[in-house]
């Protein structure tokens, strides 16, 4: 027996010590390096390499490294009986509360410009947006949508949330379905995506949403990057329809050097750090995954296939 | 009876609106245009020129169009039996709450860093800090620092505070007087400047300060200019007793284009924007005390000249 982490370049070092730490008997095998492919039960995965997770038959279940799990989906190699799960961890929450809250808040006060002027040696007090003008709308109230909802609300934000199915969380007012995202657009100004990656969310963030949010419109996209039409960013910035845009991730990471976002000024890019999974936290859970899967019992965080989260 | 507005070169137009508004029997003058020299009662100032309020003889109060009032306590040409006081309004603490949770986030996250990659097009994950292994330490718990620790400790942060007497704030470890820095300063990595500037605080901000905190340390500034020892962030960068600093606040304003601090790249800069008083919330006071002046009562944010805040 076997729990195989794969990765296409990720270096698993400190996770493999984190996962013997918690069990010093696990046998933890790093891809390419695999000894017997007959013993690997539980496989761990980050921007894993395609046709590789079918070449291990006795493979139980397989968990992302992180909250999305759509690289597992869409894994045609993958047999249809594996489970899959997510890993979520209170770090992981935590992290996207505060990342969503720093975003919103440099972008009120016009960080981003600040930085860029120092480089110029250039004093000038802009004038920041105040709070109360600001309403922060969460697309996607699950495991990351809800923690990140209420730090909003917690520090004055006034906070609208959309998701798939209706939400109660209090202090924000919530949308749900195709029926409600019109009414969550128009309330809102900042705009958040948290949304779980699947077929209805693909290419959702486009001009035509961009249009319906509240001026000054701003984006923060911290979900996927196949969730938002790049070059639709760079109309609407033009049309005014967004006045500025927040992104942590991309089409193509990392972002290519050549890439158009680079040299707008309107733009912020970071490289997909909001929300790290910190290694010994995510061996608490893989480890209690790789036991339950073993056994066969459901496991934490698991994914439904139709839903897609 | 009329109300004066003094500074070198703000722009009063909606201050004045503002006081109109709330009292339309108001007579409101702009510095330098005065009518009658003897009937301003009221001064409110904001960078005021030296040897100007010592030509009204019936001026009963001064008021600060912001928290510091150390530019009226300094001013010689001021009779002392006229009172002094601050302005400070709910919508200042605010700000200044998020503005000093944002520059911690931000140094945490790298946000600076980031910024300045941009212009290159280099992606590159950096290690974020984790907020647990942060310490914030707020010098001055008075109205300005009592809220920012409270936002602090909302947030998750440790926090610590250090006043000249002591203070009880429920999460906040507090230290006082000259007996207590030393421990705050060796428990505390992040150094929040809030302080009054009084002569116990003039360059109170030194090598010799920043040689004993928690390592990294890093330091935010949000007093007064003439808290810091300049040159001595230069060297404490040099020999790592710093990490890093974000400052709000020098000791000339506007810093002049060929200042060190613009281009040393472990150095962020805002122009003084962290906390603005809002035209109408200041009226509001502002009107209270004019009142309150005609009719010798205690003033609201009344200052102890002894103290000096």
């Amino acid at each position: 027996m076997s729990l195989l982490l794969v990765s296409k370049k990720r270096d698993f070092t400190s996770l493999k010590n984190a996962l013997l730490e918690k069990d010093p008997n696990l046998d933890v095998e790093i891809w390419p390096r695999v000894e017997n492919k007959e013993r690997v039960n539980f496989a761990v995965c980050w921007n894993h390499p395609e046709n590789v997770l079918g070449n291990y038959p006795n493979l139980r279940a397989v968990s992302s490294l992180g909250a999305g799990v759509n690289h597992l989906l869409n894994d045609e190699s993958l047999n249809k009986d594996v489970s899959i799960c997510r890993l979520i961890t209170d770090s992981l929450k935590d992290q996207m509360a505060d990342y969503v809250l720093n975003a919103v808040t440099s972008y009120r006060l016009n960080i981003p410009t600040y930085v860029d002027r120092k480089r110029v040696g250039k004093w000038e007090q802009l004038r920041s947006i105040p709070k109360k003008k600001v309403t922060v709308g969460i697309m996607g109230l699950g495991e990351m949508g809800i923690p990140t909802a209420q730090t909003l609300v917690k520090n004055g934000y006034q906070v609208t949330g959309w998701s798939r199915s209706k939400k109660e969380i209090e202090g924000v007012t919530t949308y749900a379905g195709e029926d409600g995202l019109s009414d969550f657009l128009s309330a809102t100004n900042a705009l958040v995506c948290l949304l779980p990656l699947t077929t209805e969310t693909e290419e959702i963030l486009d001009l035509e949403l961009f249009k319906q949010l509240k001026k000054p419109a701003y984006l923060i996209n911290v979900g996927r990057g196949q969730q938002l039409v790049e070059e639709d960013v760079i109309y609407a910035l033009e049309t005014e329809d967004l006045s500025g845009a927040w992104l942590d991730v991309f089409q193509d990471e990392p972002l290519p050097n050549n890439h158009i976002f680079w040299n707008r000024s309107k733009i912020m890019i970071t490289p997909h750090i909001a929300a790290v999974t910190p290694a010994s936290q995510a061996a608490d859970i893989l480890v209690e995954n790789y036991k339950r899967a073993l056994s066969g019992m459901e496991l934490i965080y698991e994914v439904d296939r139709e839903k897609g989260y």
